[in-house]
């Protein structure tokens, strides 16, 4: 049996990783894009205000701008009166001037009238030729949205570091930035090993397997925001294995390796890559079922990553080690992601686990109509079953230090994706809210 | 001021408009893509397992393929002698047999030999010529993945609208399956109203403000899977506004509106839309805030949704409204995404509320060290300040019936996004494990 005291528990190794990346890696190169092309970017560069937002000061209902004070003490039944001396419309470039005791006619968007400083909505006036009755006392800044309100020229609006969400690309239009400087996605090199394994695109063949791995992780990358090139399907042969990785640390800026690694003596890949000039094996086999043979390189500076082949230890090894790093190289600043998306969930199962090893239980994740995420098991062994990652929603994380997780425990876990969250246990749309 | 009571409470709106929604809308159209471009397309026919997975029984380790019962007793100062027979190797198409008393040599990944059900770890074992001593007993299926362990063929292995994710897209790859039917992605019309408005991209122009509700909604609708359409810019115009709405479900399969809509008389686009044949306003003005003045309508058997102009309040509104009726209209069975992804977390400070209308309360959430979610509030007030988004991770959810929520609180929060799920309070991966 293979002994759990050689094995790195799971938050040691990444954290030894990402501190020895730390000292290692320069930024990523930077380019220019379009604005409308940079959702789902890392900012490059803090993103400085140029202009006020709004720019002037704006109605922000139907009405008649007016100096405030002039409306103090109008009731219905005793209205103050003003001179109407002009009128603003939206999107209007000429911008009247109000004085004492006059006020000019306004719509929801305009500029306001200089010597203005609130509107009265129309429902609270009364247009009488070039008299307004107004009904309701206003206090200043009513009902209006004043320049530099949201932003200020010279602002910092957004930090370097930062991964570019739909709102981030609105405030940079409503600014009037048009293009931004943003790191250049990492070009991650894909190599699966393994004698057994065909192209799961190519024919079939008898004895071969179909190699799932390399195209999971390259469109886990794409989701992520990298760039994956693949490198292919290399044999179980050392040498091979340590060309495949030489020629694709030549234009990758970090690379993925499935399979070929194992606990065993047929651990191939490690084994390449110790055989390469500069390499580094940082951490070597986890303290993680499934994933336990994960890899942890640095050659000529450039991560690279050894996982697991079989699929489902692939995926899980990929999100708990490739995608924090693959967020650094991003340039995506620490702490503005979370390094383990995961959330707190009730178990639905007892778990038995074992001490020294970090479990991660495959689970079916549901809302209960009180709001809370219920994590249901429905696999713990078989690294290499998709259907058991299909089925589930995430992985409880089951720490170390436990050899069993009690039915109704409140546990960490490591979500899958945001839109497959979690399931509603009741179809309607109501869900809890009626039914209660 | 608004009463309250014509508002419509936000479960009640959205499960007034899905359910009369389900009344007409027609599954969508399917179209066929290769797997490798399946991702975040939804399915539009149950997937079937065309073979076992794995296609036949296979060593998951290296050593030795025997009969099971052949290695009971076995002990390391008794071991039992075996004929050593073949070799398989992985990928290996011929397949040597066993019998009684006779093992073979297996690779990681090889087809297991005839009459072997199970394998002996090469550690365990050891090589004489051609004989090989066990020094442990193995149970049947020791080291073995049997055929279709992991699927069977005929099995439902996927469901007809199911949002594809990448561990889905690994078991079509995995059991050869090269293409699959989607549902066509909907094709969504946006337009945005306002005589104040200019595109972002062209050129300044004093007292005019930059439309960034347009590309945002565009964006967003991207980020969910549907195709958007830009309608540009209508004028504060209700033929205008009616003519562009018309037109744009020639083409669309549905439309999202935004500004041009509010509580007062201003309300152009509702006019609009009341003066087209066969429209129909399910919903007009909820009880949310900010929010208040969507519109949820049906137009010839398509859905319009008004969204209000100002930016926050616009996304916020696409959230709650637009994207559960996308995800219908996409063809995402009901119940496998959740309609509002929300997240449980701890109010950070208390929050005044008002009866009868649901705030969404803007804040800024972070991870505690116990892994518990924190909300701490950023604005409530501030419909049109995208400051306010970008400064957030999400909105608290208030309900309706309460007039305060206390520090200290479990709320529900609608999430913006799952990258920016949540900051960490510390910037170290090991977070509390260590600090602890």
């Amino acid at each position: 049996m293979v002994s759990a005291s050689r094995l790195t528990p799971i938050r040691e190794a990444l954290e030894r990783y990402l501190r020895r990346l730390n000292s290692i890696l320069r930024p990523p190169e930077a380019e220019e894009v379009s604005v409308l092309e940079s959702l789902g970017r890392v900012l490059a560069e803090d993103v400085v205000a140029p202009a006020d937002l709004p720019p002037f000061d704006r109605a922000v209902m139907d009405g008649y701008a007016v100096r405030a004070e002039d409306t103090f003490g109008a009731r219905p039944d005793r209205p103050v009166r003003l001179k109407l001396v002009g009128r603003c419309l939206a999107g209007q470039e000429e911008r009247p001037a109000i004085g004492a005791g006059e006020c000019a006619e306004v719509a929801t968007g305009a500029m306001m009238p200089e010597g203005a400083d609130a509107v009265v909505r129309a429902e609270h006036a009364k247009r009488l030729g070039d008299t307004v009755e107004i009904y309701t006392p206003v206090p200043p800044g009513s009902s209006v949205d004043k320049a530099g309100r949201d932003v200020r020229a010279g602002d910092v609006v957004l930090r370097r570091g930062r991964l570019l969400r739909v709102p981030d690309v609105a405030l940079l239009l409503a600014l009037g930035i048009q293009a931004v400087r943003v790191f250049k996605r990492p070009r991650v090199g894909v190599l699966s090993v393994g004698d057994e394994l065909v192209d799961p695109l190519g024919p079939e063949k008898p004895g071969r397997v179909r190699d799932v791995d390399r195209p999971m992780v390259m469109l886990a990358l794409r989701e992520l925001g990298a760039e994956p090139v693949d490198l292919g399907i290399a044999p179980d042969d050392v040498s091979a294995i340590r060309e495949t990785i030489a020629e694709g640390l030549e234009t990758c800026d970090a690379l993925i390796t499935t399979g070929g690694i194992s606990v065993g003596p047929a651990d191939l890949v490690a084994g390449a890559i110790q055989g390469l000039e500069g390499a580094e094996v940082v951490v070597h086999r986890v303290a993680m079922r499934p994933g336990r043979p994960v890899a942890l390189c640095l050659v000529r500076g450039r991560p690279v990553i050894c996982l697991p082949g079989p699929p489902a230890a692939c995926y899980l090894a990929f999100l708990m080690f490739a995608r924090p790093v693959l967020l650094r190289l991003m340039g995506v600043e620490p702490g503005l992601v979370p390094v383990w998306p995961t959330a707190r969930a009730v178990l639905a199962r007892r778990v038995p686990s074992r001490v020294g090893i970090t479990d991660l239980v495959r689970a079916r994740l549901t809302l209960r109509p009180d709001g809370r995420l219920v994590a249901e098991p429905v696999a713990l062994r078989g690294a290499g079953m998709l259907s058991t990652l299909t089925g589930a929603s995430g992985v409880v994380i089951v720490p170390e230090e436990l050899d069993v997780v009690e039915e109704g425990s409140e546990v960490e876990v490591l979500l899958f994706s945001c839109p497959g969250l979690a399931e509603r246990e009741e179809r309607s749309v109501v869900s809890h809210e009626e039914a209660g």
